[in-house]
């Protein structure tokens, strides 16, 4: 854990909209910047499925953060001028409540014992973060990928409570490919036998089924053609050839990344994370998704696509930018050609710095 | 098996290009129509991954083929007219010898002793084929898929082997987007307990493994726009929702196509065939795939690409007929626009069955 988080604790009892209660929760997040003495000035970072709330560095940990060239001092999420807040998603691994966290009645870690998670109950946790800090209305809420979907839940549990909107790379809802992906994941972790049914010790993670859904994770994250031109048909000699692989260059690359995840991220965090994103559906009991969103009073937005991402296709942006502006909120969609899929925003800062100080540098004028 | 199945017998040792020998190899095949007195009229078809011989229907075997609509008296690959004979891949568990064919020594199945196999090896068992049926030269050369390295290898060891190709879906070698899926597919193979580095029993297969490489195919074979207007977030009730799945139709889909498949084809021959197709380049040694190709005296050649295979993409299509046009066949690309993916090809007939057609009657003229 960086030595810059922060936590919120919640005491008496948190319910999850599928049913279900913990006695408590906490909430990890970290702070760069000043909040301004009329408190307009802060932004809110919700993140993708892995990140921790170190967005960034600071004094108190410089080490970098996961979005290091966007936010800090004169970088497009300027902290010289933003107060800016990263929240680490309940059900994480990274400091807040999750299933890894300890039940305090058992002693030992929730596991399936955690209710039922959904974005909803992300974005009512983060909420907590922005009462604690006595903000009533946040400059900017920014969001990429499932974070972009926490963000729509809490606007809409929030209709008030932000004046601008940055989503990147996201969606209100999953389609069917995006949903087999994480289906096919999660099955590759159960069905792992070190799984246990989620009584895996703390010795002996489902490590085999980890590697598979990270490598799966990493297919659809990245794209083909960026593939084409890095690794081609090079082969490797990074790791000894197997029974039926790592000959390829493609291979030890998602070799390397799978080396680096598992061991990092809880499997039961993972997967009450990943099936967040399948269930969650802004426009859920709506007719549509304008009319879901009809309530939401922000200024303006900015969504962010990226034309090779097959996760989180660029249609989906464009379609909640349609939605939003349907509502008369000044919505842009900007589609950016970086060749890295769905983890552009991530890599291609050359492209994503630019176009975020735009954004911000608009929202000041 | 089917009843229309035939076989040719190899006795003496059949060598593959990697090294290793087997004592002799059964290839199966079927055919349909008859041979013109000139020998003139024989068009082969070699297959994808897992498909049998049994390419359609006959007196011999009613039951429908895996290409039924294209095969056929009067059908686009007319056996009214032609002599056609479709071969089971060397290394497949369809009645060809592979990993699951009995050593005659051991009386036990070859699996991992049965030698590396490449496409080439694949192609030079389809010739023995071609010899035993006494035919000099085809009329024409069919590949969806794997089929088309297959033919690919084939025309490079019989360069005046065939006067006309059709080519479908297919490369002249593998991109790492399509090493990654079946890497990985072959990976959740391996690393099933039941796997047993080759030894598991007849009765217990692989299966989870198994499952989850379908599954992954299935996600490579079709496309994220079929599955939107398919399936979008539509709900399932076939089967009892899981730990973390089975909650929207696109889950239920891949589940039934896993139950068809697993205990249908033998794990170590899937991965045997898996790999081949990461392993061809047609191109290797050469400084191109037109030089690779100069050889072939071909007259003609069609390659139907479809617009929505993100695992033979088309521009790897373009490039096959821009090397043999280069070489003065008179070569042509089609595309398609089938919603289907990969797997269009076996789908979406009325696409499929004009556009072959069409190139059939072509050759006759």
């Amino acid at each position: 854990m960086s030595k810059a988080t922060k936590f919120v604790n919640k005491d008496g009892p948190f319910r999850f909209k599928e049913g279900g209660s913990l006695p408590a929760v906490t909430v990890a997040y970290e702070t760069w910047g000043e909040l301004a003495a009329n408190r307009d000035n802060a932004v809110m970072i919700l993140t993708g499925l892995s990140p921790d709330a170190h967005a960034a560095s600071s004094e108190l940990d410089p080490s970098e953060g996961w979005w290091e060239p966007i936010v800090g001092p004169g970088r497009p999420i300027d902290t010289d001028r933003h107060f800016v807040i990263c929240v680490n998603s309940l059900g994480s691994c990274k400091g807040s409540t999750g299933p890894s966290s300890t039940n305090p009645e058992t002693r030992q870690p929730w596991r399936l014992a955690f209710p039922v998670l959904t974005i909803e109950d992300i974005a009512a946790a983060a909420q907590l973060v922005i009462e604690h800090l006595g903000i009533e209305r946040l400059q900017a809420l920014v969001g990429p990928s499932m974070g972009g979907m926490s963000c729509l839940a809490w606007l809409q549990q929030n209709p008030l409570g932000a004046r601008h909107f940055l989503a990147i790379s996201t969606a209100a809802a999953a389609e069917p490919f995006a949903i087999s992906i994480r289906s096919l994941q999660r099955e590759a972790i159960v069905t792992d036998p070190a799984w246990a049914e989620g009584g895996y010790s703390d010795d002996e993670w489902p490590i085999k089924g980890m590697r598979i859904a990270r490598k799966l994770g990493m297919i659809s994250y990245r794209s083909a053609v960026e593939w084409r031109d890095r690794f081609g048909r090079q082969k490797q000699d990074k790791y000894e050839p197997r029974l039926f692989g790592m000959n390829f260059a493609i291979e030890s690359y998602l070799e390397a990344a799978a080396d680096r995840f598992i061991g990092q991220f809880d499997p039961a965090c993972y997967l009450y994370l990943s099936r967040v994103m399948d269930w969650f559906d802004a426009a859920e009991g709506f007719d549509s998704l304008a009319q879901a969103l009809a309530p939401i009073a922000l200024e303006s937005n900015l969504t962010i696509g990226v034309s090779t991402d097959v996760l989180w296709p660029s249609h989906q942006q464009i379609a909640l930018t349609a939605a939003l502006a349907e509502n008369g909120v000044r919505s842009r969609y900007l589609e950016l050609p970086s060749v890295q899929g769905h983890d552009a925003f991530l890599v291609d800062y050359d492209r994503f710095c630019p176009a975020i100080e735009a954004y911000f540098t608009s929202i000041e004028e």
